[in-house]
């Protein structure tokens, strides 16, 4: 991995965070050094040096990237003032090392830096008094932006949105518009259009920077401004507002409430962050995580969060198992069973996984409805027909070639046609059923799919070969 | 899940991509309406009506929602000078089915109104004579942007690049760079700053427009421009671009070549969109799919999609289930082995997915040094030693439970504990190992370790018990 050239200074390359990170552990390793115990201060003065200038962004890579006791030692020297952008920009489960070193006047100090919407993305964190004294420590307007912004739950576009609002009237000119925007000291982040809004606040339509930067000072607003524009309800889904930025390839966008009246923005930082964060969530919801891991977090800590997963793994392997033990008596007879009987297991978990990734995938993009959820049923139904008569065909051929036995190769190509077909069904009501019960089908989908077509699996093999074979 | 609403025409809401789809499906299923089989033309001059001012991804999403046949007859409707840009939106599957109705004069022609960085995009998908079709086409200078972004491989932020640089000298005003920019009837999309280069255009700095804004026309761009920005080379990697743009809040950053010169830019669309469908490969990659399906794809090219991934799916399942035959004496001897062994091979399996996905994680945060390597491997085998004891002695219990046998409840919470360590060990070096060797440790991990757990969970399940049981 080619770390991004800092290009101003291309002739002498800044350091890299990866680098940067790398210095700060050299530091602190010689804290530990025995021959010279005593120069802590030294040291601390040294790594203040080096992350004195960071981006937060940097810092809190550099903090994620140290094990527990260097971290809270490097925490410890940050300056206060700093200390909210840095939280906000570590992970989870590092913020609550972090935030386990402050004191509550500390952490109410440090949300004074932030904006209302970032202290709400920090609040899940924090407890509730804590958060009780941030709201009583802002000003009227700020609490009131602050409320607003703790009511919007995760996962709507309330929650992405920030406050920072510059908008203008349509009767006015360029000249007065530009004028206006050089009143202000610096302009929102990530600002690539002002509102055009009525007395009433009410949104009018969009005024990009880029049209009034190239048109003649005297023309009205009225005249150049955009109309037609994507706006979003505060409760609308962040992954249709993300799906949007994409599609229409948006930087800022107006949200507003029912009446039109513009309540905030939406930018394109957020939502960049929260695809990425959702891919992250997705990838360790898949594996049964709830949060993304601390490496450096205590080996209980990890077992702890890992657990309930290979518990709920253990109760349907255990009701698998059950499903075998049923056929005993024909694994007796027969051993070859139990040594074919995981491959038609498997292959049936391999296919509806596939199935189920692309529902899943269909289910995103909105492309399944009622009239083509049949239409994708019965093409799932013959692929599964196709897969089985030919992957069927050879496990029986390899089965009647392992063990010499023609009714043993027919039982096998049978039951994995039909394990198929099972793994095709499943594959599609699992998800569509997660998505009617409001959970995310792309998490939670392959447990209950591996469920059925193990149990099925075992179930149909052995079952037909108890019938056919003995 | 809910659209986003048109703001400007809250009162009466225009129609969502997916209602639009509804009514063009609707209109195109009265054409195989057998009473009234000759009204082509009314019915083609209605959906035209429909169409002919949608976004180009819109029009993505309805040729996307549509089968074969239908989406064809509505994709002739298409005003030509439209094709390219709705060909760069649909995905690849969707796209081959529009490209395979044009002949080669009409796709040159649909290249015409796209930029070098959007037809290097679609050039995978095109057959060598028509891209260099396409290239003799161009004018010299586009000719050039093109070779250039045909150069660089995907994955690779010239990849990402486009080549709409706007750019000034540091020593002119702020007057100047604004009557500059008036010159332009629109600036680039997604300009958020203008690059500030030397006389051989060497990269100085980023001057951002907000700044450019709220400065005094006659104070000097020398005075506000950023000297300290984050700029990428054509080679390097998407990802660290993408990581970067999350991280420092990006919406356009310059791409400068070895000597600083500025050669193209990024900007945050193209990131998103990258962000979006790497998160799509990755789900699709895990399960062995190389590409989205179209859903409306036939069922003959459906299953040849799948069929690699099954096929090496059979092949792990095949050893494993070799090994499981190697005990059959065993299994013959002691029935209920058959019915424990999957439950040792699927926790392992479990378990160990959880910790490559956590390595994963690391790799792509860039957090696994030589260093904590090993550091991390002591931590997930201590945590696999306490799931082993925890989880081994649940399953001791359960197999002793059933089957009333000491010796077989210690056989199985002995090789569930190994297996656990297999599968510590299993879940950290596969997807190192990918690492080192190019691949793409998040798409195939999985079924190396499957195979690893699955196996050798049966080898020492079984091994022991035919060891201390018989």
């Amino acid at each position: 991995m080619t770390p991004p050239h800092e290009a101003a200074q291309l002739a002498e390359p800044s350091p890299t965070p990866n680098e940067q990170l790398q210095a700060v552990a050299e530091l602190l390793a010689r804290r530990r050094d025995e021959e010279a115990p005593r120069e802590e201060e030294a040291i601390a003065r040294e790594v203040h040096a080096l992350i004195d200038e960071l981006h937060p962004a940097d810092m809190a890579y550099i903090l994620e990237g140290l094990p527990l006791e260097d971290r809270i030692w490097v925490w410890r020297l940050v300056p206060r003032d700093r200390d909210g952008d840095i939280l906000l920009e570590v992970s989870d489960s590092v913020r609550d090392t972090l935030l386990a070193d402050m004191d509550n006047a500390e952490i109410v100090a440090a949300a004074q830096s932030l904006d209302a919407d970032e202290i709400a993305d920090l609040a899940p964190d924090l407890p509730d008094d804590v958060v009780q004294d941030i709201i009583e420590s802002q000003d009227v307007e700020d609490r009131a932006d602050l409320q607003q912004a703790l009511s919007y739950p995760e996962g709507t576009v309330g929650a992405l949105m920030d406050f920072e609002v510059v908008s203008i009237r349509e009767d006015v000119t360029c000249e007065v518009a530009l004028r206006y925007l050089r009143r202000y000291d610096e302009l929102p982040r990530q600002t690539d259009s002002i509102f055009v809004v009525d007395r009433d606040d009410r949104l009018k339509g969009i005024l990009a920077l880029n049209r009034l930067l190239v048109t003649d000072p005297d023309v009205e607003v009225a005249g150049i401004y955009e109309r037609d524009v994507v706006a979003f309800g505060p409760e609308d889904d962040s992954d249709d507002a993300a799906q949007s930025f994409d599609r229409y390839d948006l930087v800022c966008a107006p949200v507003v409430d029912a009446q039109r009246k513009v309540v905030g923005r939406i930018t394109v930082d957020a939502v960049l962050e929260y695809v990425r964060d959702r891919q992250e969530a997705q990838a360790l919801g898949k594996v049964g995580l709830r949060e993304e891991e601390d490496i450096f977090a205590s080996v209980w800590d990890s077992a702890r969060n890992r657990g309930p997963w290979l518990a709920l793994n253990l109760c349907t392997a255990f009701i698998a198992s059950r499903v075998v033990g049923l056929f005993e008596g024909s694994i007796a007879q027969l051993a070859a069973l139990a040594a074919l009987m995981p491959i038609v297991a498997g292959i049936g978990g391999n296919s509806g996984n596939q199935t189920t990734t692309l529902i899943v995938r269909a289910l995103a993009l909105g492309q399944v409805s009622p009239a083509n959820a049949r239409r994708l049923l019965a093409k799932e139904l013959c692929i599964s027909v196709v897969n089985g008569v030919v992957w069927g065909g050879v496990l029986g051929l390899i089965a009647f070639g392992l063990y010499r036995n023609l009714a043993l190769g027919g039982v096998m190509a049978l039951a994995m046609l039909l394990n198929l077909i099972v793994a095709a069904l499943a594959g599609i009501f699992i998800p569509l059923a997660m998505e009617r019960f409001g959970r995310d089908p792309a998490v939670g989908s392959s447990v209950f799919l591996t469920f059925m077509t193990d149990s099925m699996g075992f179930f149909i093999f052995l079952g037909l070969a108890t019938l056919f074979l003995l």
